[in-house]
């Protein structure tokens, strides 16, 4: 019996210690997939900001005009809102916390700012994002910007 | 040995019921409280529309001004926006998605809608809650409304 408890506590630790490992790396990789983004937006490269956003119908964008759904539609509305490098100016994300919901799900707050040009406004706001593991990726499932 | 398999299974079975059923009490119980928040909110009484947010310094809460910290200085801010009865006008919650993140965790996207006196405007924009269930209550942790 002490030998089945043993056993059973050590698979708890054992769960435990592989949980916070895999959470380590998921934060890192999100984190990482972050600065990609900003360093894409920031190089003028909207296609390859928008990898990180799960590449479905099923994505969420809210944003100042309301909700999208859907990556190709929410791709199309960040052309039309920022169709040159100009506009789209110098991208800066500020991560004030990153939780996780689950192991799978990692929630975000935090500031963006976009600095630009002087004949164009500088603009900034809050995103809460939801990222989840989808298909063994993490991906921005929700972004909600304001 | 087939005694044991059964045994396991039944329980996986009777977990996966659990769940389910846990779910839909805590859906059930979050839709009746954003149904008392529209309620109070229209009765011109904010402590009892703030009831269902945690009252806890880790509330957040990001809004046109940006981000706020604590129930208490959220509180302040809507008693600061919304100083009577007729600047409140008729609050309606449209949910348009409920997602378990896990079985504590609950995120919802919503429109919210503010009819007021022709005097003053009409507001509207949408919001994501995540519900979190604290020391056996749920409660909102975040509010994110635009």
């Amino acid at each position: 019996m002490r030998y089945i408890v043993s056993f059973i506590f050590s698979l708890f630790c054992f769960y435990g210690f592989a949980q916070k490992s895999e959470k380590d790396v998921a934060i890192r990789y999100i984190t990482k997939a972050m600065q990609e983004q900003e360093d894409c937006w920031n190089r003028g490269e909207l296609p390859c900001f928008m990898k990180h956003y799960w590449k479905s119908d099923s994505l969420r964008f809210i944003g100042k005009t309301g909700i999208t759904y859907g990556w190709q539609k929410t791709m199309d509305n960040y052309n039309t809102s920022y169709p040159n490098k100009d506009t789209m100016g110098k991208l800066t994300f500020n991560n004030l916390a990153i939780e996780f919901t689950d192991v799978n799900t990692v929630f975000i707050i935090g500031q963006w700012k976009l600095e630009r040009k002087p004949k164009l406004d500088n603009l900034e706001g809050y995103y809460s994002l939801l990222w989840q593991k989808k298909n063994g990726q993490w991906v921005i499932i929700v972004d909600h910007s304001s």
